[in-house]
């Protein structure tokens, strides 16, 4: 009657949890199928340059704005501004493809940071790419919709359910997926996306020379030296490094690439660096030619695709493809975060379970959290994250800093033929990136950038907060040496003493007393009573029944039942011998049905998880299925 | 090293929450305290009347605006239809009391069903009951809010967060804190309003006397006969018998009365009764005479008020005591709801933790319960409750009409002296309550009496599962003769096999089978690799070791660690006697900081949880406390 019947199934509830999983993520996977995980170049480059590539949408946008404020127009500095930063562009390419063949596994800046200069510069890095990641998302997600919206009016309420949905409903369930699919199904919008640009472009330059296009006051074209204006020249150039974000997704990759991987990083990243300077520089000249300006609701390049080919098909396609686009470029922090996180997880500087691939190969945890931190941005901004575009290229631009600096160490460590060249280009290339952060700290500081001066330390605090409890935690859960080498386990000595919280007379407590009796002969049943009808009538059942247990009956005037059983357990370390142990056994009867838990109140559940949290005894669970 | 210490404290975070919820919900009361929470007749009355009471500021309002529609005014249907509520009211009051003389044991119509008329009625009645009680808090608290929105318009878009402040804020807490409190600060709330409607009674009829008020058109008060207008009339009739609702309150509450209960109880009632009845035909009669109609956001009680006093300091006295009496009816069905789920539980109709008294000796568990099923109601009808008055008379005229009839037969059981005449007035009683119900249901059918229909079978099935089930568990539980003629315990025979599953060799792995070999030579260390890495390394370790235990090491290509488990638990199964039994033995390390159990993932907890609810094992955790 009491012994264990060996065809019990696994529960209902379970499966049916698993099978809604299962059907939303897949099939979980096996861990031989994560060699075919490896992307082959052309698929790169439409994963990993997504977040570059699309930044056109909203950078040129961004650079003209500042120097277009109403009753002033300063186009005589778009080009010196566009310049620099094309210029910028060349510059961090050549160090990133540097940055590649140094890494070929991959983890750009931190892992970089961490092997030349030192843990608080590889933190640093960390936490400024953590940042820019989950700006990368929110930022992408609402540029992707505003893209929408300024085709479709009528969305315009919907922005933030429009936002969640794209972030929680498309990219986080394609992420947990996994990888392969994702990038076959996010091939097309990026080519798609150059193809449409090319084609604005090459027609909006044939309208242009053409004539067809209103002409520019030339007084505009004047680059008139005044202070005012070169600060809004550099918040124009701080604007629109933003474009640059995402250039260092692809060293940051190197791993996922086929085989040879960093020559393939290499060539995808100049073709990346291509394409972004030619449709950055090509989209400014026209939105100056054509003289558009800012306004709310309609993006300046929806302007232009409007402007140049009319609300027609080719309009759509261009709106529909810049947000698709935009969505695959927030994807671009999913292919990018969860591995960071779980470099930091693994060097114990975040919780661990981030290390961990899930079903899928992916790292889920990870790939949750980035959404969570992306979905509170979007809602905190209510779906408005234009002011925070500028932002998220400081912790690129942080990262790059430690990312080259980094290279300068190694290229000196290496010591190699013409490592005096390289360490040079990286040497200038972190000069002049450690210099944009100071631009943008100090022309954006009031604008939000006091924020990550905020942000970089705390999250620093909670790296090492977290660093140093994994430290203490392997410190004491260490063998000690002296148990190692006796070759055998320190078996427990004492008495062995056993409490069972009884509720009355009945089968659970007999079963998990015919248990007790087994471990141990120093067995006593405890019965907690709250009034005093119950005390005397269990007492008196007991006494009939008189099964050789001891039974010790107490009277608790407040109605719990906790405090009379730790006070009991006090008492018994208070009589008990320094080598004896206590085991709290707990008779706990399982329901049949689910909805059955509802009529129990969850005594056993509180009070197990109360005791293994607090006290020094073995809790033991003794459960009895019922059968109906 | 491994023995336990014997000054562990109960731990911080527990204490925490135990300090806020002393700080909101007062300090435990002794079991003996339940004998100080009684309540003098001055402050019953305040207690249980003011649902009863506090129904004359909507009450005439739905009565006058059925027979007042634009373009038509039926002022002669008035006076019959409010006569016919007064005798209804006095025909109620008289059973009532007797209801409340043969059962000083309070419990009301479901206990004088289940006593005298059997099951299903009493669950009828109790079904009726537990709908009307959650009306009442519903609706007392919006109307009581319409009260002080109609004083201050400025309040009208927060209805709904005030009503749920109310709610949540004042009377769930008040509630939990226990009864005595409350019926202090009730006492001037009740009072306060008799006293202002009084008041305001004889000015308006001064008023009304020295001719001071418009004139009604005299062709209005003809009751010229019309099938159309009788529904009107009927509708009028089933509107009023609203106010009805909480004349039952203290027949239920005989308990809660000083001694002797019965007779301070009959007193109180009669007192009620006169007095609502006296406020309601003056209230109808000045509003006719004022010829007031239904406005939105002004209650027909304010305009009266206003048109009586001006919107001087006697107007805003009456708003704020109406809106304060109100807020106290609802606090009437927090006296009367949770007594009843608490005898429902003990019966086993409801979950047994309803039965429980808490901390304050009060029925916590149901205070929670009505305070959500209330919320529910205000936020599904957006605050706007009126049409949900008329329904919740359906409630009470049901329970009326079972408990009388339950009285019936009650009188011819007991058989004493002038029974036939007692089972006389309860069987008149019975009937005209029994219509109106139907005229109730009828009337209102479509304005939602229809939903009622479909609630109360549904409620008495539920109370039907949830009673088959603890019967089930009960014949389950019971122990068996031949255990309990044995007197001893059925102590576990066969081989005990014992499974640890190790996350590697560490000293919580060492502790933990230092436990292990003490309960049983079969013991077997179960070791999941989610890699191939870990899979050598842990074996390695594990021989370099070398401690006298099996090592059983599984690769989880799918990097989970609960199948392999459970897969290794049935083997063991197969191999086993039928007499043998198996149990699981997890380590478990418990953090010191509350913050560094984030950091750690739930493994052990979750395979605790699902080992327990899924499989015939006993289970134990050796908790491993971490000194930092």
């Amino acid at each position: 009657m009491f012994r264990y019947s060996r065809n019990f199934q696994f529960g209902g509830q379970v499966n049916l949890f698993q099978m809604l999983k299962r059907f939303i993520i897949g099939k979980p996977l096996h861990n031989q199928d994560i060699v075919r995980e490896k992307l082959p170049k052309w698929k790169a480059l439409a994963i990993f340059s997504s977040d570059a590539l699309s930044s056109v949408a909203y950078g040129p946008e961004m650079v003209i704005a500042m120097l277009t404020v109403p009753g002033f127009v300063a186009y005589g500095y778009v080009a010196p501004v566009s310049l620099a930063i094309l210029l910028l562009l060349g510059l961090v390419t050549i160090s990133y493809v540097q940055v590649a063949k140094a890494n070929p596994g991959g983890g750009g800046s931190y892992s970089v940071g961490k092997k030349n200069l030192g843990e608080i510069p590889s933190l640093i890095a960390a936490a400024a790419l953590l940042i820019d990641y989950s700006l990368t998302v929110a930022v992408s997600i609402s540029s992707g919709t505003d893209a929408i919206i300024s085709a479709l009016p009528v969305l315009i309420p919907h922005r933030v359910g429009i936002d969640l949905f794209v972030l929680f409903g498309i990219l986080m369930l394609i992420n947990l997926r996994g990888i392969r699919e994702s990038s076959t199904a996010f091939v097309f919008p990026t080519y798609g996306f150059i193809l449409g640009i090319f084609f604005l472009l090459g027609t909006g330059l044939y309208h242009a020379l053409t004539g067809a296009a209103p002409v520019i006051p030339s007084s505009s074209l004047e680059a008139h030296f005044n202070w005012a204006v070169l600060f809004l020249a550099l918040k124009a150039f701080s604007n629109g490094c933003s474009s640059m974000t995402g250039i260092e997704a692809i060293s940051n990759g190197v791993p996922m690439f086929k085989e040879p991987g960093y020559r393939n990083a290499q060539v995808t990243t100049y073709c990346m660096s291509v394409l972004l300077g030619t449709m950055f520089l090509g989209i400014t000249f026209l939105n100056m030619h054509f003289h558009l300006l800012q306004q709310e609701n309609v993006t300046m390049l929806s302007q232009l695709a409007e402007g140049v080919f009319g609300r027609g098909w080719l309009y759509y396609y261009i709106q529909v493809l810049t947000m698709l686009i935009l969505y695959l470029a927030a994807n671009t922090a999913y292919n990018g975060l969860p591995p960071l996180l779980s470099l930091l997880a693994r060097d114990g500087y975040m919780p661990r379970y981030l290390a961990a691939r899930g079903d899928r190969l992916v790292f889920s945890n990870g790939i949750v959290f980035l959404s969570v931190i992306s979905a509170l941005l979007i809602i905190g901004y209510n779906g408005n994250t234009e002011h925070l575009i500028s932002l998220y290229a400081v912790g690129v631009f942080l990262s790059f800093t430690i990312a080259q600096s980094g290279m300068v160490v190694h290229w000196r460590r290496e010591g190699t033929a013409g490592w005096k060249g390289r360490a040079l280009l990286n040497g200038v290339g972190a000069s002049i990136t450690g210099i944009v952060v100071l631009v943008i700290m100090v022309t954006k500081f009031t604008a939000g950038a006091w924020l990550i001066l905020l942000a970089i330390p705390l999250q620093i605090y909670i790296f090492k907060r977290i660093h140093c409890h994994y430290q203490d935690m392997r410190e004491q859960l260490v063998l000690p040496q002296e148990i190692l080498e006796s070759h055998q386990v320190p078996v427990r000595q004492g008495k062995h003493w056993v409490i069972v919280p009884v509720a009355g007379v009945n089968r659970v407590v007999a079963n998990t007393l015919g248990y007790a009796k087994r471990l141990s002969p120093h067995v006593v049943a405890l019965y907690v009573a709250t009034d005093d009808v119950a005390y005397e009538k269990v007492q008196g059942r007991w006494e009939r029944w008189n099964p050789g247990v001891e039974l010790k009956a107490i009277k608790s005037n407040y109605r719990t039942i906790l405090k009379p059983l730790l006070q009991y357990i006090d008492e018994i370390e208070q009589i008990s011998q320094p080598e004896d142990f206590i085991t709290v056994l707990i008779p706990e009867f399982e329901t049949k049905k689910w909805w059955h838990r509802l009529l129990h109140n969850q005594t056993g559940f509180i009070l197990r998880t109360l005791l293994i949290m607090n006290k020094r005894v073995a809790v033991t669970v003794v459960p009895y299925h019922l059968e109906k």
